[in-house]
């Protein structure tokens, strides 16, 4: 039943309004702007039509079938809508509206839940932005679209429980070429709640790694075993909000939810598989090639580079992190010797200064084959002059070949960051730094070794 | 007698040549479209002319004095040039050519440090990249300009054993709007070593913090001394490649140098007061707040926010980081509630997802003028549709006015990055997430606190 939060065919927007500014003014023009397919329906009694399109007093009056609600309407009022809701069919309500249990209106939600119960209704919210779907365009998010990117359809979900982290994060993943196929920020959680989203993403085909912002849970027990059930089918990453005891302070008083200590989280993620971010940027670090890598045979990384320091940044990084530096079998050190026999170093192999675009491809094409190495770790600095953008189509052809991962680490300003981008575009996933890659293989390794 | 390294007033271009690709002609072609306003002259027996400008055989027929000689011709020829400079009275060197230690050729370097002694000359290289100065515009990196954009000029200072890790940070620097004072890729170090370097930098004045890049050091006393008394007068941060044992192999054959171990070098960086950076991202973000920020009265942080999330964030990294939450004054408490009587949380202060310019205004008025805060970490989340790009000026302002350490987090898409580069621009220091942001705060406390 969660499924119509998404993919709704119809939906009525509670609250749609023409002042520009309001909430409800900014949810009608990104629906009706959008790429959304489904039939849109507004409700505000107080006026009759809204850029043509006429607006109902209440979702009584609206004769098709309604698949979602979206309320964005004073808390006093909703309660009334909900009802209304309920009695004209309507399963499934984004209720974006705040002034709730976190502005101390805990009996507002008391009432709600009586009327979800009564009709058998299911809620996002309140006091949340709602739902992004990448695939759908489904979008409920009330922030204009110019400050606030919305990303192409790919395969990540993250579940938010704030607003304000999410919406950042979605900008900042679209800036940065990040595909989702769901956001979700339920704030108050007073009907669906993370465990709920995180069960039924694990469920959805469109999504291959599950991110969660969480602050806390109104419900442990419940939480661990979902994500215990669900990390068995896909990756979670999961950063905690109020690990600290004044952060968590903080975050009781932002949602109301009980906090919950760091210990007790990080030990809740260790049993249940997830994969804890120390912070936003590794939360993205970790989603990135859990999302676009495949299962590594074993820990054994080969490291590639035209620049020895960072050859041997990135040695330094395998071993802190445990992994192993793989050793090329016989028959690879052999073709190594024919083919390039300037190259003294076997691993990090430095193809050194004046590497061409052939050297890569010989050196790739020998580490790929070699049973012994389990993922590629590819340096390509730009700034040396013999590199050209064929190796971006070296680099994903290897890659669409052979079954096996390879991250690619560039570094540099706007001639790097084109052959970056077109490289990710390919399908290769790219860091700036060896050792934000390596502590992301790290994770990669152990999700799939667990 | 370094300071000619840098700021000569004529060069000769040992090896300049008119052949596309070879690194005399990128030197060249770098010295003669740059900004550099000193002589240049032409060294190369097998032309007279490259571009219209006259070819010398050698050094020796030069009638002007030469302040600096930059060699980049095969390694064979480099004594006898070297020679030469002596004779006509160079004294400073700049060795680009390879082929000596690195690749088994000590004897070349022996013959080479001979003639430095019999002429009185110093010389950085050989098998390095050499100098780029920000302010004089001396630039010997023989990377072309399309490939490695070259910094402003700016404080930062960067000594760098390994010519490609300093190339790719250059250019990634100089995409991210950091400015250097000089960057010096040092090759073998054969003459000038990196304590040579970190001790004139200590009197450098354009410089006010110093990076380095180690691989390893031929006297780790001269390090260690160096260290110490140039850390007294300004921030050096280094990092350290070849920590694993693994690592210190690579970084043995890269460079030819004893490499050293990891305990060995983090006990000589805690004892130097050196702030050890544990990834090149890292030495960045500490460089940049070590470079704008004024020295902080104490470890007391006030946190303003328009992001519940990103209030409870910062707070978790504060306390993870041993850093406090500032605790506002009585009186700042009355102005807080009387001017926004709505803003129920004090540190994470949150101004709430409605929050405006005004508010801002105020909360950093109120906060910046408290002398229980040491440091402001400012949080913007330009998602929301009530900021505007004035809170540039407005945060600009506050920094100016107050001696007060202001870092201010925002994380987004093109709308945000816009607002951001406006920011630093004015010279306020941003970081993308709060996590970075706070270990970068530790950071500048710890340096200042020691």
């Amino acid at each position: 039943m969660l499924s119509k939060f998404f993919s709704a065919r119809s939906v009525a927007i509670i609250g749609a309004s023409h002042k520009h500014g309001k909430i409800g003014n900014v949810i009608l023009n990104n629906f009706l702007d959008g790429k959304y397919k489904g039939k849109v329906f507004l409700v505000n009694s107080s006026v009759k039509k809204i850029h043509e399109k006429r607006c109902y007093a209440s979702v009584l009056e609206i004769k098709d079938k309604i698949d979602l609600a979206v309320i964005a309407i004073p808390a006093e009022a909703v309660v009334k809508a909900a009802e209304e809701c309920g009695k004209a069919g309507i399963k499934n309500l984004i209720i974006i509206s705040a002034g709730f249990r976190e502005s101390g209106r805990a009996d507002l939600e008391s009432r709600l839940k009586g009327i979800l119960r009564k009709y058998g209704m299911r809620a996002i919210g309140p006091n949340c932005l709602g739902v992004f779907d990448g695939h759908t365009h489904l979008d409920t998010l009330f922030l204009p679209r110019y400050r606030l990117r919305r990303p192409e359809k790919g395969n990540m979900a993250f579940v938010c429980q704030s607003g304000a982290v999410g919406s950042a994060i979605l900008d900042y993943a679209t800036e940065h070429g990040y595909g989702f196929s769901k956001f979700i920020s339920y704030g108050n959680a007073m009907d669906v709640d993370e465990s709920d989203l995180i069960e039924f993403l694990g469920n959805d085909r469109s999504t291959k790694v599950i991110c969660v912002y969480l602050e806390g849970a109104k419900d442990g027990k419940k939480l661990l075993s979902t994500l215990r059930k669900v990390s068995k089918k896909k990756p979670i990453v999961a950063i905690k909000g109020g690990k600290s005891e004044q952060g968590n302070k903080a975050a009781m008083s932002h949602t109301g939810s009980l906090a919950g200590s760091a210990a007790v989280y990080s030990g809740v993620f260790k049993q249940a598989n997830v994969i804890e971010a120390q912070g936003l940027e590794e939360m993205f670090e970790y989603a990135a090639i859990l999302d676009s890598e495949i299962r590594p045979k074993g820990n054994r990384v080969q490291v590639i580079t035209n620049g020895g320091g960072y050859g041997i940044l990135s040695t330094d990084a395998v071993i802190e992190n445990n992994l192993r530096m793989a050793k090329l079998s016989k028959q690879s050190l052999d073709q190594l010797k024919r083919k390039m026999p300037g190259i003294l170093t076997e691993n990090p192999m430095d193809l050194l200064g004046d590497a061409d675009d052939q050297r890569y491809q010989t050196a790739l094409n020998i580490a790929i084959k070699d049973k012994n190495v389990d993922i590629i770790l590819l340096i390509a600095l730009y700034q040396t002059p013999l590199l050209t953008p064929k190796m971006v189509d070296i680099i994903s052809r290897a890659k669409m070949r052979h079954k096996k991962p390879i991250v690619v680490v560039s570094t540099g300003g706007d001639f790097t960051e084109k052959l970056t981008e077109r490289l990710e575009e390919k399908g290769v996933l790219t860091y700036t730094f060896p050792h934000n890659a390596v502590r992301a293989i790290k994770k990669l390794v152990d999700y799939y070794g667990r």
